[in-house]
């Protein structure tokens, strides 16, 4: 099975960004992929959430060995125990990677799926280091890696590449 | 979702280690389990295998960051990239551990598993590590977490435990 | 002993990042704390070059479990065999970070220590994400962990944070 | 330089076992290699100390985030973060292995150090699993790594393979 790792913000999110978050989710659902994600809240809740309205299956890989801080839509908890080395993980087992917001952790997924030559799909006006990543790569070879897409275009466009 | 845990020999396996291995695999998706395992042949395969021939789900955390190693009965594959620190995952990722026959990987994990608190299921009979691995903890009280059963009682008797 | 790690482009330096990453690594080497870095070649290979002739210590953390891959001034090589996720230890293993020049790995442990609350300093006119990191956190509250320094202030200021 | 790592209980000694971690670890510095361990108490604290009487260096690879946790004598703390997948960098880290009493957590180190082909020598009269994992392993051909060697003759035999 095809798989879309899901990457943003572990906290509370503006209304529009919980939308399109979950949005993303219904979309790998409805296109048969797995959504796989770090298992927390915020942007990985919400993705999960809009997976499971749609009937899809969600992976969640936690930081902690602790299963119980997933979110309420992991259908399949891996409780890593690996701390943040987790982060890792969650982008080595997309095939491509949509992010939304975020900030130092997200930046560090963003970077290792560059790292792992991935694409990486930045959804558009979603705010924090999804916004402003390629400032820090202007002149990388690596940054065309990078797409920003409209939130109601990004499964359709990572379709595309895996 | 519960989650149930397959480890033990990665290459040839006996006639019956298999039968006993798909057995299981089976038994995991008809109780309403995941199969977690570590993606590869051998016991690996032959559970994955079995589980999918009753409609379960396979997750399967590969040492290698190359997808293409998995057998072909894994749905999740989670390409870690880790190398052998991909074994503390498969155990910690299950909420009980099914053992068939194996060699010094195998008995990694099972220590990894018993030191994580989780019981241990030793198919009597597989041979390897999984029917001598109680020797080297003769007098240490994790050895209780280890129970011997026979492969057609192994899912019965994990399910009391999750 | 304090610890400082020192990230960033593994591959040929322009003459002036690899002066900068010497003298860096001979300041650690000189205020008595062990250089930390990730064991390969460029900005770590120049570092450890002149914490050596300061006669400090070195350790390298590789991605590979092949020791051979260290360059030929690592004192203690760990050869992790966890590919990429190593990036988080050698960040996890300095009380402060020093970064030059660098790609997507780079940016990865820059992200990766700052999110560990870790100071980073970059140095100035290194080149590559260390000089435009900044670009990709402008209101992240985490962007104050990050100063610009001279190289030749670098260790200077590392050591008020320690 | 060569690195041993030593590994064995974290928790109270038997004196005499005491006396065998500290003994290894003086032999261990006295040979010019440094000693790697698990950073914690117990087996890793009395090598520790020994090393450090002799003027060597010791490397601690710590289970938590939290360098707090190393024992007083460990020069080098690699605070790691990621729980017991530690273990597999503490085995990787070291040339040759030596195991002095111990638990689940000793074995799973003793079961992935013959993983990875390396010498593992085990101090005979030390306890645990230490004295008894070769039951575990009777037909195993890995079984052959495994050295049952006398305390001050470990360094002696362990030099040998490096």
């Amino acid at each position: 099975m095809n798989k879309i790792t899901v990457i943003g913000l572990d906290g509370k999110l503006p209304p529009e960004v919980d939308r399109m978050a979950e949005r993303i989710g219904e979309d790998i659902a409805n296109s048969g992929c797995v959504l796989i994600c770090g298992g927390k809240k915020g942007v990985m809740e919400a993705a999960c959430r809009g997976a499971k309205k749609a009937g899809g299956i969600t992976v969640g890989i936690l930081p902690s060995f602790d299963g119980s801080e997933a979110n309420d839509y992991v259908d399949v908890v891996i409780p890593s125990g690996m701390g943040y080395a987790r982060n890792t993980l969650v982008v080595s087992s997309g095939d491509a990677i949509v992010s939304l917001n975020g900030s130092t952790g997200t930046l560090s997924e963003i970077a290792m799926a560059l790292n792992y030559g991935k694409p990486v799909f930045c959804i558009e006006g979603s705010g924090g280091v999804t916004d402003k990543v390629r400032n820090a790569l202007a002149d990388d070879k690596r940054v065309s890696q990078i797409k920003m897409v409209k939130a109601e275009d990004a499964i359709r466009e990572c379709l595309k590449f895996i």
